[in-house]
């Protein structure tokens, strides 16, 4: 099997995130070693095909430490020792105060760079692991002022090797970022279900799929959340100050939602949403707003979205991304076609020749 | 056709919801009459299959308000005397307001039945309507006091014809209950999405799967939003400050986040989230038990999904959704292509004899 990975790599933690990736890299044909100091989180990995168990004489190239955060640098700082060949890196959702501690602690950084998968689950443990999970999604290289190059590209190799985009950033960089897309949802997810506590199942029973998207991360595991918010409390503590402050004035808006006033600054604070949600990148971590969308109208029938593919193969524009919109109770559906904004003319006017009808 | 709609239906407003009823019933072969004071609006959703245009001698004998919350006790009343042989219904997604204005209106209510159908989208507009939008969704039924059984059972049969499960409550009833599992996750996405304007593109670039979730409904219309916070403002806001209360509390624990008393906050309003979380009935809406979903590892070149697609009609198996994850910082994609269950065994074995690589 060609792989980017050589040697053995070795796994600390056999939760979601281990478990996920000793999936992935043996299903590459790499050598993975996975332990868990439970052993029967141990075991589950090894029998789910994560990896296999320690033995005499390993000596992996790359250990990856999969601990809860409060645990990484201790675990980061007896792997280095442990294994003075390897180079070392962690997965954890918070960088910097795991960094000040390994600074702090007087270890050889030069074998350590810092590393987190944009990708999770609201299930944890080794049982939700997926060999898919990190497929298109982000993971951050964090390196120290003194990790060397060699362990950078190994690092990097990993993400490349598990499908993810490698995205070097500064541990503060780093902290800054998840504060904003990743620790704020989920506080806010959690506030927002714990409201649910106590209402009436009648009401309850009305939900849709509107509040099961904006609560579904509040399923996620509070002791690994307890762990993530201390450690970037102060990144987290600013933006929670200013959604306390629009909260506030969406209130004061509300208590007098018949005014002039109360009008306008509820429809701005709607606006701001809608204006913020824009500025998601799309999947592939390139602006939404980079791409143009040609709209085509698609008979319900097999074969008829694969031949307006193959058209738009034909007429020589590669497609972005693509959004369906299919009802089997109707005869018609919506192909989404997502293509850089120079091709979207060429290809509206292409498909327009070739007889599809486009929604303008 | 087999229907338990008789007669034709008259659709008043062509935007989301009224095309998705008009699409569903015509495809059921319902005659329906679909209507817009917007011209382009009307023969967008006719050309679309929602219906055809009101001709003279038209007597519906049920007549669909589907327009914006502000307008609808007007329409209705118009409605019901323009129509004098039918039943007419509403799909405001606020009923108190309505109720109290058809009331001191003097209309004759023993011919009107409010509902709103537990369905909607982030996306507006007759181009984003579904036939299949109601299917395994509550939709309300709200009689009025002098409500005819007999308007009352047509109502509960539109909403059964369409797919949904009809449940009796109060206007008073459902604006609470909508406060709850609507009107608030609406106002909680749009205050969250609304922090990422001026954010750092790099920082918004390593966005996951969770925020995406959490804000998608961030994207809706201010506009009809506007109207129905206004309209249900005073159960909306008693939720909102016990949210701000709620998020005070967070903000202080935070704030002393080492603290021991400071970790049992934390942990306590992340557990509660969780709790509420659970008491959503059935994680899974029915919509998503009914497809299977096969996932195939696509090369990111041009015409490789359209050779998918093209082997998927040629396998013989109906694409009901397709759903593509690509990355241009990776070589590959992952289609997920979603079939009746019944098929999904075929299409994985005779796409892994066609040497498609699945994800298992």
């Amino acid at each position: 099997m060609n792989s980017r990975i050589s040697g053995s790599i070795r796994i600390v933690g056999a939760g979601l995130l281990g478990t996920s990736i000793g999936l992935a890299l043996t299903k590459n044909g790499v050598d993975v070693i996975i332990s868990d100091s439970v052993p029967s989180a141990e075991s589950l990995a090894i029998s789910y095909g994560a990896g296999r168990a320690e033995a005499s004489g390993d000596l992996p190239m790359l250990v990856v430490v999969c601990v809860p955060p409060e645990l990484t640098s201790e675990i980061v700082i007896e792997e280095l020792r442990k294994n003075p060949q390897a180079i070392v890196t962690d997965v954890a959702s918070v960088k910097k105060q795991i960094l000040d501690s390994l600074e702090h602690s007087g270890a050889d950084l030069s074998r350590y760079v810092g590393s987190h998968p944009m990708a999770g689950r609201e299930r944890s443990g080794a049982i939700a692991g997926r060999a898919d999970l990190f497929i298109g999604r982000p993971w951050v290289i964090s390196p120290t002022s003194s990790s060397e190059s060699a362990a950078i590209t190994q690092v990097e190799n990993l993400a490349i090797e598990l499908g993810a985009a490698p995205v070097k950033v500064t541990a503060d960089e780093h902290d800054r970022a998840v504060a904003l897309v990743s620790h704020l949802p989920q506080v806010v997810a959690s506030l927002t279900a714990a409201q649910l506590i106590g209402a009436v199942p009648e009401d309850v029973a009305l939900a849709g799929q509107g509040i099961r998207d904006t609560i579904r991360i509040a399923s996620s595991d509070p002791e690994l959340w307890v762990q993530i918010l201390t450690a970037n409390s102060t990144e987290v503590l600013g933006l929670l100050e200013k959604l306390d402050r629009n909260l506030d004035q969406l209130i004061h808006a509300m208590r007098d939602v018949t005014s002039e006033s109360g009008q306008t600054a509820l429809r701005a604070l709607l606006e701001n949403g809608n204006l913020g949600a824009a500025t998601l990148p799309g999947k592939h971590g390139a602006k939404a707003t980079e791409y143009a969308v040609v709209t085509v109208i698609v008979d319900d029938k097999p074969g008829e979205l694969a031949r307006l593919l193959f058209e738009v193969g034909d007429i020589g524009v590669n497609l972005e991304e693509l959004k369906l919109e299919h009802s089997p109770s109707n005869q018609i559906g919506l192909a989404e076609l997502f293509v850089l904004p120079s091709a979207a003319e060429k290809l509206s006017a292409e498909l327009i020749i070739r007889e599809w009808r486009l929604v303008s």
